[in-house]
């Protein structure tokens, strides 16, 4: 397949956040062409942007996909009880089956809202697998190692399986969380990391009272203290949440290169807090954006993260100037990737994945164009999302789903698993 | 015009958050039947709703329209700094024409978001009523007294003018806030709001700045106890913002059944801070929702602003159960309404205007189907609203916008002004 896009805004993100206006060239998975005229060739398909904009697709850095049956089901509760009083019960009774027809309807949700990958943390990794190489979309898997499922084993066999299985699917070393997670496995994953040179990740200092609570288990240390003692961090990684974050943990986040993912949505949803992106960024770590997952925030839109990501900064600083817009879209973007190890989906630039959105432009939160890029973080929505095209392939245009299965079909088995449990 | 829906989901509000499935009936621009089956009739047109869902449509209680030109233009700055230093001066160079091009935008952002009525405060208000009236809109115009703009006796000529133009045009009495507007001329305003026996909104208490400032101006007392000195509340009306309310305001607002109009978009993003909307909860007193202008916000998607509602109490009282869905959802559309003083777009019932919205639930974020009121606030879109109705007339459906102009032509017109005063 060769498809050529004309009359497109493009802004590359590839070190400048300059837009241009030219043609771009996708050949079977990958961009061939960026520039003013694209050279002549038989395109299977001409695709005039009418100067909408081209830019790389949202990764979407920490998620729980197949948790879809749980939107709108246990909401108004703060983590922990929400946690162990609903969602651990319930997830008890998921088939492998349920959390393949779930995850679909995530990944639907996904390229609704211009998010061309996820970084997905769940049970039964196989089946997520399968949903994003059956619909096409780009998944990198976190081991979910902890005291209740999985096994350092079945980590080592899923790493070697779910990496070499699809180019569409990654595998990534990982663990729920230094309140679910025994130092006995903790102590056989850092063995695991450092033997495969891989880096970790995890949930980590999400609520001041894991903080507190970890403290007292492990002499005092915080859990980014505690990770890095047990030497899960020497391949680098990083933590998802860090609502709670001491000055020698963001020290230990600087010497071990770990990506800081922020889930405003979800910390704002559950009352956690709100993390300091500041002091991410004076501290030059890197920061990516995920929805987490659909219980807990609800929505998997990346337009309502990014508001939320530099409207809670300029809350929590008091400071209007705080966290720029383009900031909040490099995160959104490129960091997302780089933290995920999708080197080759960050920016758009000959070579790399056709991994990329179409922002539409005509509409009127988009108008006048003062600044494209603060007009897409301060008023954009998913209604702005024209087309999504993951590996070369789109998968949603005009509001159209393109995901190898009628969309009704996703929904009507989301809402038949989601009775079942509810009922069971 | 006579047009039926059917297979619909109904959420009418009307003292109710059941749902039922039927039928709705509008005939010119009133509900004229809401049940199981609809009277057999020559319809000019039958809406299969494909249980889609049919509620009342959501109001912006506080905006200023015309104030597209600066989005994305003077961001990232403080209130007071953004006001006199950015939003003033650009303003001055505004033309009537340019003010009636501008509001059309917005007109066309809120039927987008299902909005189908903006309370609205600018200069030029029989502009803005022209823009309304043309896209045939629903508008309640706020007089806007200040020490440099209107008088009170342009105010008493449009409120005869204004509330007699066109039945989707009404006009209320406001002045701009306390720091612009000196003692004499809220003196003649409150002869004049006493004289109608009407209620008067303002800004008010929006920042910690500005309360301080008016205790320091008049002996101790807050903009809520001021204005209530001066007699401006004694038929009722409210304030926008109310950032920083103490408690004795908070008995003036429940005393005079003044309604909060709560901006948390605008708040966010110019740091202003985090409305106590639980204390107004307490106290019984109404919240309604506005976006604020889409200077401040930058969008004017009431979505956007239903999650912050409830996401910032949460964060603010660090509870997950504070501020529920049902209770926002209420505040962004019959309060609004009640607010506005549209007693009769505010609900669905037989009689009632037919403002009213089809929102859009085969999309992945509105399934499954465990609570639809939670899936609008939490999960909620712009890309969720598959049609707006104002007065009986589609403005919006699958996203063709019916706005008596061609959309492109509203979108050149407000380039082309805003190019214009960034010139001159």
């Amino acid at each position: 397949m060769k498809i050529k896009f004309i009359n497109a805004r493009i802004l590359t993100l590839d070190n400048t956040f300059e837009i241009i206006q030219g043609e771009l060239v996708v050949k079977e998975n990958k961009i061939t062409f960026i520039g003013t005229k694209a050279p002549e060739d038989n395109y299977n398909r001409i695709i005039d942007c009418k100067y909408n904009l081209l830019m790389p697709g949202f990764k979407n850095a920490h998620t729980h996909s197949a948790m879809t049956f749980l939107r709108s089901y246990a909401d108004d509760l703060p983590l922990h009880k929400w946690l162990f009083e609903k969602v651990f019960p319930l997830e008890e009774k998921l088939t492998k089956n349920d959390i393949y027809g779930l995850a679909k309807l995530a990944i639907a949700e996904y390229v609704s809202s211009g998010i061309t990958a996820n970084f997905d943390m769940y049970m039964e990794p196989h089946q997520i697998a399968k949903a994003s190489m059956d619909t096409s979309f780009r998944t990198v898997i976190l081991g979910c190692v902890n005291n209740f499922t999985e096994s350092i084993k079945i980590m080592r066999e899923n790493y070697t399986s779910l990496n070499s299985i699809s180019e569409l699917i990654s595998y990534r070393l990982g663990f729920h969380a230094e309140y679910t997670t025994d130092e006995f496995i903790l102590k056989e994953l850092s063995k695991l990391a450092n033997e495969l040179r891989e880096p970790v990740f995890t949930h980590s200092s999400e609520t001041i009272q894991e903080v507190e609570d970890c403290k007292k288990r492990h002499s005092g240390l915080t859990p980014t203290e505690y990770f890095e003692k047990l030497g899960l961090y020497n391949y680098g990684g990083g933590g998802y949440h860090l609502v709670e974050m001491s000055k020698n943990d963001l020290e230990i986040f600087k010497k071990h290169n770990l990506f800081a993912i922020t889930c405003p949505g979800s910390n704002t949803k559950l009352a956690s807090g709100i993390a300091d992106i500041k002091a991410f960024l004076d501290y030059d770590i890197p920061v990516a954006i995920g929805t987490d997952g659909p219980a807990s925030n609800n929505a998997l839109d990346m337009f309502r993260e990014m508001f939320l990501v530099t409207g809670l900064q300029k809350l929590k600083h008091q400071d209007a100037s705080c966290c720029d817009a383009k900031d909040v879209l490099y995160m959104a973007t490129v960091n997302g990737a780089r933290a995920m190890g999708l080197n080759n989906s960050d920016v758009l630039r000959e070579g790399k994945f056709a991994d990329l959105i179409l922002v539409d432009m005509h509409q009127p939160n988009m108008q006048p164009i003062n600044n494209i890029v603060k007009n897409i973080v301060y008023s954009g929505s998913k209604l702005n999302i024209k087309m999504t095209m993951v590996n070369g392939k789109i998968l949603y245009e005009n509001g159209i789903y393109y995901l190898g299965e009628d969309i009704e079909e996703i929904y009507n088995r989301a809402n038949e698993i989601t009775n079942k449990i509810k009922k069971a």
